[in-house]
């Protein structure tokens, strides 16, 4: 085992070649091995394995800054940066992220989760670098779908203009997590099928072993580098960035040397390497989306398991349904075909189907678009990417009120994926914009009521959902609605608790069989239910909300107004998550510490001095 | 006068060349007179009256829809559709606005304020129409200055990928607002200098002069169309996308004549035009910067006036001032340098200063970037567009406590420019995130406390200020400041008003000289002085807060929160914007309307039964 001997990156330096392929083969087996026991990004992080040795054999860091962009290939970069010994504890509670953390290792240049933010970041080093005179590496290594991001193409195009020194490595597996869409990718598959692209290639590899970075800098400067492998027919040289590939991203000993011969070069450059998505592992490599990021896997018989009918799943039914009696309905996703349960809708509407790729921003105004001249879009959307579409919601939707209908998938905590990807703003940041509704529905029945509900009403309205299995609904069951009124699920005699979606559970549990308190399926956010508010001041009940999103500016937050205006006064306390981040963990547990569950709900009621039975309490 | 005969764009069809040709001079006229009048987009409107003259000749209006992207540039569009007897009410209260308006007129086609969303938008609807079976045409119209957007080129993806027919026209006046930067910008610019596209210009002109469109998409399809005007060293090429250009935009007879040839032209066809902004008017041709958006002036005697001291050049003054005293203090701007006040800072510190073009979501994550590697970055950016960077302060900046400083402009009600551009949500927005502090200044003084205080927290920190003028501050002045307490500015015996910023002028009217009420300035927003509130509640003390913000999620509820986490009930009015959007207008009427004025103040006050002498009453 080589893997034994290598603690820290500086250990790599003196492999041999021989020994740095045999490298690559562990990290293989055991990111298999990690991500077979717990889950993980596995596809990704074995196309990376290649790379991630070649640059820290080539690279120094912590002194230079790799950054990776999303952060979920870099299960290798993890195990040689110190964190072999706990990688198989990635993405539990209590242990490494997921992702690269700046917080968990001096090895991590950027916390990430998001796609498209590495380009703009390394700009930012590499203009601090040179600021300070300093004299380091900055490496952003992106994927090619994280490149169809506008804001990785605009980092690129102020780049191309400051022109620091920067290496950008395009790691390019034809896929990011659905089938790549964009025109550019289009074009990087064509340009690597061109006779003379391949021929440039061999060729330029032949040149390139006979070069040095000096000289490479002084023929790039003399404008005849594009005859050695940067050829003009290539967006990045309009950007004035110099372009070396494609090149075997799994080629080790070739990486290295091609690392090699351009690190010193002036300027930004961008490398080209072509990987493949799940390298070295049969099923992966035949099924890159599903084994994108598998629950636990048996590594020696990997079947796909079901993971249970989601939120995801019940909306991409009502869709898919919808779409049949709506002939105006448009499903619009950014890049999260299967994550938002829309692939049987793409099968059977293909027609009315838009995957923008990663670009949220462009996919909310297409959408006002398409809702302009007369379609019916939905958008769906998780609630922690619609953070990039938020000024485009204010401006190209709520300022007219663009009827566009947001179907907000992972909304509240989300689990392993941690902080960057926990959808507990979106009730915040949305329920300030004049126009737009907020819904969330209690099952799987309310959903499709609501679906089809707001597609009539001529307005913007966000239905959220969280990261979460639901029971299924029958199919054709298309309740009405009373929009706006919320629903009393249980009679209270002195106590109300209020709550929306997931966290109803815990209002049911926390009432119990208690005849003192009720529990109002407050599914309308914004606007509120002021009557039934006024009804239960005025009745004089006591009243707890909980809520799985941030306590500033959230559900409460709306009720607590609301009561202001009213001129009234009730007892209340407002549950919802505390004003810090929330890592990785398991949902329950971080509800729990967050003070928004059953017991959560009980301790405030009996706080309030309201009769709870001891027998409904928990140990 | 050609103008009194034109009342809708079917009034240009049957012009001769000579009529059109006078038509855009008449327009120009009229422009210069509005602007002179009012004050308006003048650079930009006389820069594109040809391309809009063109326009309306060749396209059908309504029924096909004109995209300007940004919609400043429009003066001529809105003259040429209707709105030439209310031209002259541009921009003021009750009359239309400065840019395009979907409810304003069937002939706009998007509301719009905001940069790069023109492509978006028009993908969307040339896919309704090709959805629903319909056919029109669909011409977005964007800038040079606007294609540096991150969702601009990400559309472009889509569009290339997507391929609706589409036409796009980048009005190339090589500036935006400030001087265009990006590395994009600087290839167009080179592009038209060389030969052969000069040569294959003049050559495709003769060409496209005896050649149909459908023969044109003949041509194209087999890939011969490269030999005219489509040439492949062009970054559109690799998205997929037609390119035709550049031609003179200021030629009227020759725009007509290329749009009438590529209007049938299948799929995605870009067309380059090159303008001059402030074209047939001498001043604004030599200082297009200044003369983008002028106050209004004497049209025979153009001379450039004062705006007065505004909250910008006191931001600019101090951290042009700093930046000698903290040499890692880095100042990035999206675009703005004239509107933050950075001109000066721009020239003495231009080692230390970064303009990354129209892409807030960049410019943040690069201000990130150089936070984690030793700098003290200053974002400096509008309220309202800093909506663009939401997640990538809550992604790349909160998550870590990258200490990023914001230095936040046209924060509330804006005035002219309306809806699109009010910065009223930055509270909401910014303090459901962890982390993320929120301070506003009294006075420029202030402001540089809270600017060198906040330089040294080592966290983010948004300091927002209003788009008005201010007294300008001792230069030197570097007063200490307690971060997180708020400061009494008039003690009352009986109630209290919380305030900040702009509406501090207000508290300070309403209390007048009324020994009952004081006034404290809440210039803290997030953290809150939870200790003055607690000891106001104690002490029963009635409070009334006012913002210029939206009440829902605003400064007021953050108030409403504490106390109920303290589970303090005092009597307490909050003031803020309601739930809708304002238009173009004057400030102090609006704030009237929206009751968060020192009337609005009043009247709570006397509501709570607050004994105010009716002598301090206005009529």
């Amino acid at each position: 085992m080589i893997l034994q001997k290598v603690n820290q990156p500086q250990d790599l330096k003196t492999l041999s070649q021989e020994e740095l392929l045999q490298l690559a083969e562990e990290l293989r087996s055991e990111i298999i091995r990690v991500c077979a026991q717990n889950g993980g990004h596995l596809a990704s992080s074995l196309g990376a394995v290649e790379l991630i040795v070649a640059l820290h054999r080539v690279f120094d860091s912590p002194r230079d800054r790799l950054l990776f962009d999303v952060g979920h290939q870099a299960y290798a970069h993890k195990i040689l940066t110190g964190r072999k010994d706990v990688i198989h504890t990635i993405r539990q509670e209590g242990g490494i992220s997921g992702f690269t953390k700046v917080s968990e290792s001096e090895h991590d240049a950027i916390t990430v989760g998001h796609a498209s933010t590495s380009l703009a970041n390394a700009l930012g080093m590499a203009m601090a670098r040179d600021t300070l005179g300093q004299n380091y590496h900055v490496v952003g290594i992106i994927g090619d779908g994280a490149l169809t991001g506008g804001m990785a193409l605009a980092a690129l195009n102020v780049i191309g203009e400051r022109k620091p020194k920067l290496l950008m490595i395009l790691n390019d597996n034809e896929m990011s997590i659905s089938e790549n869409v964009g025109a550019l990718n289009r074009y990087f598959k064509e340009y690597q099928t061109k006779k003379w692209v391949q021929d440039t290639q061999k060729w330029g590899k032949q040149v390139l072993e006979g070069i040095s970075p000096k000289l490479f800098n002084l023929v790039d400067r003399a404008k005849e580098a594009a005859k050695l492998m940067l050829h003009q027919e290539n967006p990045f040289y309009a950007w004035g960035i110099r372009y070396v590939g494609p090149v075997d991203g799994h080629d080790l000993p070739g990486l290295i040397h091609i690392l090699e011969q351009i690190k010193e070069l002036d300027g930004p450059t961008l490398l080209h390497i072509v990987t493949q998505k799940g390298k070295g592992y049969g099923v992966a490599e035949e099924d890159p989306i599903y084994w994108h990021g598998p629950p636990g896997f048996n590594p020696e018989n990997p079947t796909k398991v079901s993971k249970g009918y989601s939120w995801s799943a019940a909306f991409g039914d009502a869709v898919t349904e919808l779409a049949y009696q709506e002939p105006r309905l448009f499903v619009i996703t950014p890049a999260m075909r299967e994550g938002s349960g829309l692939v049987r809708y793409s099968q059977t509407h293909p027609e009315r189907y838009l995957d923008t790729g990663i670009c949220e921003d462009v996919a909310a105004t297409v959408a006002a678009g398409m809702a302009l001249r007369g379609l019916k879009p939905v958008l769906a959307i998780y609630s922690t990417f619609m953070q990039r579409a938020f000024d485009q919601i204010v401006h190209d939707i709520a300022i007219e009120n663009v009827p566009v209908v947001f179907a907000v998938d992972r909304a509240g905590i989300v689990g392993g994926d941690g902080a960057t990807h926990n959808g507990v703003f979106d009730i915040a940041y949305l329920r300030t914009i004049p126009n737009v509704q907020i819904a969330a529905p209690k099952d799987a029945l309310e959903l499709r009521a609501m679906l089809k509900k707001a597609l009539s009403l001529g307005a913007p309205i966000a239905i959220r959902y969280a990261r979460d299995n639901v029971e299924k609904a029958p199919e054709g069951a298309w309740p009405e609605i009373e929009w706006g009124k919320w629903e009393v699920l249980k009679e209270g005699r002195e106590a109300y608790i209020l709550s929306f979606g997931k966290t109803l559970k815990y209002a049911l549990e926390a009432a119990g069989d208690n005849p003192e308190v009720g529990v109002i399926n407050a599914r309308f956010i914004k606007p509120l239910d002021k009557g039934m508010l006024e009804r239960l001041a005025l009745e004089g009940y006591k009243l707890v909300t909980t809520e799985d999103h941030q306590r500033m500016g959230g559900f409460g937050s709306a009720v607590l107004e609301a009561f202001n205006e009213l001129g009234l006064k009730p007892d209340i306390r407002v549950l919802g998550l505390p004003d810090r981040f929330f890592d990785h963990g398991s949902i329950p547990r971080m509800h729990h510490e967050a003070g928004i569950d059953a017991e959560a709900i009980r301790a405030a009621l009996a706080e309030m001095g309201v009769g709870i039975k001891t027998a409904t309490h928990r140990a």
